[in-house]
């Protein structure tokens, strides 16, 4: 039975961290840290937990307490881990940070797009970026995993059978991507009220988001050469459920891409290839570690569409994160993620 | 492993009943019907059951199939149950019907609610009426088993502990009852559409609702006399929950109402009695096979509200249907049904 | 034309009174205020607003701009009110506040509710008690306009008939309602995010909410004796509307209540008595000036249901503001607020 | 003051006109008809029309009595507008056609993606397609005009001043279009319902969409020139509301789009460019006769992002057809539009 701490557990990527580990039967969850909840049960904020966590209490944060845990995850806003991680790892406790800290290997790039220094530089290199459709084997080995962004995960697991082929024109790669209201987080913020987005649709940050870089340097490393990204983020009337589309020109019009899409993930437990002509609907993986992924070629042009989804805070956060522990415990990687998404 | 047919299986207690018994351990489906999809994966309805049905497709009808079962549900419009249950029975199979058709013991009452002949008279003496938390024991040797209504089982379970108390004054009962648009199927109705029922909220069939015979028979048994019952239903813009608002005055204005409840539902594992000054919200259960519960005297009056809510696909339909299989079967009655509710 | 200022009108009431008044021929904003938001122009908060207020923009206070309107509205939380009011009525301004600083006669009722000390209570004695289908003829000589709540504007205009003919049992008077999200107003609070209160429903303050006193003093004078009266507010996942479900217990059993409500209401032009049997909808009403009013008497019993519906930001605020003007300045009572409703 | 006709008037666009004409000074609806609710009052079913149509019930088509109308508005399924507008024309009355049936000039393009022969493939020629930022002079002398559909309409605007200008890059045009619910009418459809679209977001008729050819024929003839366009549309769970969002490389580096599209749109009553750096929202336009716009080149990129959006039910239908009527019988443009969105 794996000793497990939460670091920053009031936001929806910790009260969804609690939920799946509610389901895992090798996890016990023996801290919960948040400073301004000090002393709350998490019940008391999240009745759901009722059921599950009869005696679990935010906590102010206490070292030497998170220390003995097996791992520790941080689901804080971006800044906290780097200033925490590092005693952990000393100590000999795993680090899953679900927050940006670690997820880019250029300091400078990350603190343009974060507007700060970077508390633990030299962490970053030995942090393996927790994508196990792609770094399966590094994560095996990891002292600490960076758990990839929402729409990183969509995006990426979207365009990597075109790049890793070879075949996708990499001089304009477009992600219109859409995200249901809970990627904002649980702050208290005029733009996230329900009279503020519910019946609404609209872009943001067209001008460059902070999850642009983390995706140009995936798919760069998919591609192995330097690619060109527009990414559009829309807000999306729905609590959870990321829905990317993705536009490429291919320069191979022979290759038959559903077969393609198929064989890149036949193993992948949380990455379902939908047939040919699907259009994969974020409800079906509301809930649930998965990612469904659905490839068009409109009018047999060159101009592939795919389609990606996952739910945020599951395959995009909280749920990817369990994934990435199951993996460095050698646990079976689906142990308590095999929820079915709730429909309707 | 018990072998599970499900007949009808296309509309949203049959694709819960799925969602939960992938979760089961102890359950198999080996069965569904549908005439109108036959030959359909179940997947191609359900995109979510993709990870847990590779195989199961909807078939027509095929008693001998079905009585090979050791269980078979009915997830059927009213009367459907009504020609195959006997024939089920005969052959040794257990049934627990979802249904309204056995749910009412008064035959004339039935018949004028649902505006039909009952085609099963003879089986309604037998049936048991599949509230746990009153029938457990009768639940433990049933054949047959009417799995009470979505408002009954919040509604009843809000009032009981009052009424077995003798304390209720029965002359005049309210419950004001709000449900999700879940609750009126999934059947292509224009009420029923996106644009007609989002952004809105409405009372219906204040002259009366075929709920409300069913709900007056089981409060007027745990009370031992007749009552007066106004049941009031709205349609909310959410796809599942219902919350009953219960008005009652009581008699002795000196009880601890707070610990007469905790008493009441102190073993029951899927009753939860809130802490007083609670206010229950509906997505604390949302999935989860739950009731929670509430009571209050506002300004200390005699007149007293119960506030109570549940899933109504699940604590009120396919869980608790599950739940009753557990009892029948001498199983855990929680197997399978410890799912924590999707926050947000 | 009338020159109109609004104190406070970066709120979901304020921007409601410049969506209406943008339509009105009679009148023109000349000053709106927020310390927050000074320089702001109106539409950068509010891009509706582009079309109609290209040159409108929040300042700071300045009593004498404001002097110099022919009416003030108060669109700010309570206790504001009470400092500016004076002020402006010394000038010759009318007042129309929309908050609750006016509304109820007993001081220490307020104090005890409102948590604080009453500053104006010499002008709540003058105060006009602003529902125009019980005060119409005060309304029109008054200095000082108490715009009634949103709850209590649904609630009374739904009571009123049979209190008023003396034919309600007064000792037991139910009021469940069910609110819109915007009730809560735009300030950025945890418990009003979308991810918080969409596909939910929950009860809140049942132990005691604002609106009960106002309530019960309307529904007092109108029935000229003390009333019980047990009040539940329920917050329901959409933007618009309130939902009152009103229980009441008739003494004469042969009155005709479909004609009493007709008649009460017959030249009313903004409350609409629907035909018997039917169920408002609280869309029917969205952003109309509207009360949809129905009666039902459940399997013929004594006990009444009555069905009332409104806008909580026109008819139970802005709307309601502006029939006062319209009232107050001898204008046609339904000048700029014949907007129908939107649906879908 | 105008005759008005209405065929076909039980859909949302029929309701939106009925709205939108009771607030037009110089309209009166004297027919409305439909076969299936013949005899029923309007407010029967759409309350929200009781406060302005006491007297308006559908009846079956009478050609003679709406042919002594001045204008009839077909706002019916696609081919019935073809086999009755001839008559109305002849009889001299104008029409205006919500359908599809008079949009595409190449009538084996229409038959391909409407699956049926076109049934007056004469009157094509002389319709006028209703886009009057591009088509005003035409309009006014017209008697057959052709409303544009809703994503055509929020796409040509959006890409018409790049198109004009002859600076893009017309191999490749992408629209990615997310639509509100109400798009897909009020039939009684299981994909519309409520519990299937909310908390949802999905891609659909990716393979080709019956808009493609229509927006296809307007961007050329802006062009001047053959284009290439991927169109993928998108359902969003909102009733209304389209945002198109709109990729074209520029040949031009260092035109000012900015004032572009300002100088284009600058004498238009209906058609907003917003300031730099603008992120439309839809519900800026919910219920109001308004296509905002904003144009950026993120990282200073020669792939340029258009965010364009409308009121699916009135500029992308119900508001321009009337926008129509006040060009064709040479009223103010704006006569009976002005109406401000509702915000929140």
């Amino acid at each position: 039975m794996l000793k497990i701490g939460i670091i920053g557990g009031t936001g929806y990527t910790g009260v969804e961290l609690l939920r799946l580990l509610a389901a895992h039967p090798e996890a016990e969850v023996v801290a919960i840290t948040s400073r301004s909840e000090e002393g709350i049960h998490v019940a008391d904020m999240y009745p759901n937990l009722r059921d599950h966590y009869s005696n679990l209490t935010f906590t102010a944060p206490d070292t030497q307490k998170l220390a003995a845990c097996d791992v520790v995850f941080f689901a804080t806003p971006h800044g906290v881990a780097h200033s925490l991680a590092g005693e952990l790892l000393e100590a000999g406790t795993k680090v899953i940070d679900l927050s940006a800290d670690f997820r880019i290997k250029d300091i400078a790039e990350w603190e343009k797009w974060y507007g700060q220094p970077h508390g633990a530089p030299t962490l970053v290199k030995e942090a393996v970026y927790g994508l196990p459709e792609v770094n399966r084997e590094q994560i095996k080995t990891a002292r600490l995993i960076a758990v990839p962004g929402c729409y990183p995960t969509a995006t990426q697991l979207g365009f990597l059978p075109l790049l890793e082929e070879g075949i996708a024109d990499t001089s304009q790669l477009i992600a219109d991507c859409k995200s249901g209201v809970s990627g904002a987080g649980r702050s208290a913020k005029i733009g996230s009220l329900f009279c503020e987005s519910t019946e609404n649709m609209m872009a943001y940050s067209v001008s460059g988001h902070r999850h642009l870089p983390e995706i140009k340097q995936g798919l760069e490393l998919a591609a192995q050469q330097p690619i060109n990204l527009t990414f559009v983020p829309h807000l999306t009337p729905m609590i959870r459920g990321i829905h990317a589309t993705l536009y490429v020109k291919v320069k191979d019009h022979f290759t038959d891409l559903q077969k393609l899409f198929e064989q890149r993930f036949a193993n992948e437990p949380f990455v379902d290839v939908l047939p040919a002509g699907s259009h994969p609907q974020t409800r079906s993986v509301k809930g649930a570690n998965m990612c469904r992924i659905a490839v068009h070629r409109p009018q047999n042009s060159d101009l592939v569409v795919i389609l990606s989804v996952i739910d945020n805070l599951v395959k995009g956060a909280s749920g990817q994160a369990i994934q990435n522990m199951n993996i460095l415990f050698g646990l079976d990687e689906t142990l308590g993620l095999t929820h079915t998404a709730l429909m309707p």
